[in-house]
């Protein structure tokens, strides 16, 4: 740790903490010999992307990962999350019942499946959609509710399962962050109408880009695979969704087989990344007023243990803003952990009527999400809570320093 | 060529003519080491997608090919088209006018950008839009046009450019089969609003998948390159099309390092089509009734000559689609070229109201496009030439049996 004076901060223009920047995303790559193997295959035969030998494979790897009927692979989460909206829509422009405490795609994914957003509060403990908050905003022009699952918890999958069945409005869920997760011991997959994932270079399968979806839905993955090639179909073919419309959704081969390379040693990536969690667990039991949010019912559910979500508390003495400022100068890549809420962006329909989302609101104040992944080692973390009791000791001057900066 | 009898046809169950399917696609891949290199510093650098270096690079070298300021890497073409079209309607629902001669992925396109496709005829001797037609279908709902590039002719340029203006209407190009090729010698890719380009496998920068936008309108270049990246931007950024939707539609960085693999030999890529067009039109002289379509002033223009467009005229004893039919079973995967015709097909939406399309419907009965690219060599082509032969000399056998086989 580099820092002895409140002016060794590189906020304050001191060398930073790490001369690269640490990521909060999973960015690992196998050793490369595997993946080289693939091209050499791939160029060989020249089958280069539409539904190939790779792609199919790993779809059958991974529907039996996640324990559903059928995998569909997608260019990316998003354009698969489009794609079954507008399935489940049969043709209507209505609303897609989603979290506003998330990732900015998701608006836009119901706006390009020619839907509304329409913004549900959350849960206090969990963070993930509350059935009672779903409830309350179902309307006549609901399509569909987008849940999303979280890395801590995937959310109350009963429970929305439940109203989605009595109030009569298809559910999907938006997985990405809850990849190898299971819920009452059940893997994360076979969920609502579909679930989709993502194979981004960010996330636990690494296809650079890429994405997939579970189905235990046979129309519903016909029609996906049907519409991730331009809806290209045999003319007798009766069995697609009427209301799905052709994309370009194909995943490539070196896609595929970049992710099937990060499968096997995916069990070692995971509990690598569980080290990385328990290690700021640990690191910061020293640093005042700073914890981590728990994995729900870890000691009988499944994980990935990618994220490491900090919650600065009362006796930590800097406010969560300047704290992430502070630190992103030192380059790590922490951020606000979804924070503005959707509403509160230019992701949100200009005029959109928003209901109360106090939950929201104060959750989105209260997190930190901590550079974690493969780009990560053991003693950065090390060095990083030895940073945070740095800021602790200093908070006074730091605070004085801060204040003076936004007088200016 | 292994046929002596009728009998011999693969479509009668004959061995067919090659082993190995020859497709209509480029399906070429520079020699594998230069990709090696690029897959070595990719992994190293642990910089696999959005907005990374190869993808800048290629950017900036697609820029110069195509004289524009701005290029724009992107997931793939359709993605890319139906961002520029969402950022042309400017929040309305409308329509766009395109060609029915096309591909099937044109209608889906404007419709994820929330519009309706409106057919509009062709030139009955370029096949590209007809000034005319599209003038005639111009109503105050139409939010743009969709030209499509062939790859014989680009179109009337200068004639839909100056419609556009006169009518007000917004004028965006699919290049797609036009890369490389010119329009009064100035290349393609700076004509319209923007044009669309693609780097799928079957063309001839080979990305796998992938596709780039080239533009000289800054906020148009700005907003698709917020647009691709789930619309992230700098709250202080105002120079973004209010009406932009987020999308994820980032290219990879290894299909960025495969189509910079593919821009060294380009030259010689072309040189080979243009080899193959040649040989098709030579072997082809001995061949009662079948022509080749031109590339349309070819002493004064650039193309990328990958396509060649057999016409069965008069005294080809064969119909067009029989024709088809017993060079596929062959493992030649011809096929109808842009047939059937867009407003005919499941990709058309159902109760479209179309306008007569007389040029169009003539056109889609007439052509076959025959296998090209880097999978077919010059004595492939000799061989088809002489399995062509080998069906005029037997045509009225042929006929009986096809025949015989319709009445079954």
């Amino acid at each position: 740790m580099n820092k002895k004076k409140v002016c060794d901060l590189a906020h304050m223009g001191g060398k930073p903490l790490f001369e690269r920047p640490r990521p909060i995303g999973q960015l690992d790559m196998p050793p490369i010999e595997g993946f080289l193997k693939y091209v050499r295959e791939i160029h060989g035969s020249k089958r280069f992307t539409n539904n190939g030998p790779f792609a199919k494979e790993l779809e059958l790897r991974l529907a039996e990962i996640h324990g559903t009927r059928y995998c569909v692979t997608v260019a990316n989460a998003t354009v698969g999350a489009s794609m079954i909206l507008r399935c489940l829509a049969l043709g209507k422009q209505g609303n897609v019942i989603m979290p506003a405490f998330t990732y900015p795609g998701l608006p836009h994914i119901a706006r390009w499946a020619g839907q509304s957003p329409s913004f549900s509060d959350v849960d206090p403990e969990t963070h993930t959609l509350s059935v009672e908050a779903v409830d309350s905003v179902i309307n006549e022009q609901t399509t569909a509710i987008l849940a999303v699952c979280n890395t801590n918890y995937p959310g109350d999958m009963d429970g929305l399962e439940a109203l989605a069945k009595k109030r009569k409005i298809p559910i999907c869920f938006d997985s990405v962050n809850s990849f190898g997760a299971s819920y009452k011991g059940k893997p994360i997959g076979g969920f609502g109408e579909a679930e989709v994932f993502s194979l981004h270079a960010t996330k636990l399968l690494n296809g650079f880009e890429g994405g997939y979806i579970t189905t235990n839905n046979e129309e519903l993955a016909h029609t996906l695979s049907v519409q991730r090639n331009f809806g290209f179909r045999a003319p007798t073919d009766k069995s697609v969704n009427p209301f799905a419309l052709g994309f370009n959704a194909k995943l490539n081969e070196f896609s595929a087989a970049m992710a099937l390379c990060c499968l096997d040693p995916l069990a070692k990536l995971i509990a690598e990344n569980k080290e990385r969690y328990d290690a700021y667990c640990d690191f910061f039991k020293d640093v005042p007023g700073i914890s981590f949010l728990p994995y729900k019912n870890a000691e009988s559910e499944k994980y990935n243990y990618l994220m490491a979500i900090a919650e600065p508390g009362k006796s930590w003495p800097i406010s969560r803003d300047n704290t992430v400022k502070l630190i992103r100068a030192e380059n790590l890549l922490a951020r606000a952990y979804y924070c503005p809420p959707l509403h509160q962006t230019s992701h949100c329909p200009k005029g959109l009527k928003v209901p109360p989302l106090p939950i929201t609101e104060n959750l989105a104040k209260r997190f930190i999400q901590m550079p974690v992944g493969s780009l990560v080692s053991i003693s950065n973390i090390k060095s990083i809570a030895e940073f945070f009791k740095f800021m602790a000791d200093n908070s006074k001057e730091i605070n004085k320093h801060l204040m003076g900066q936004e007088n200016h």
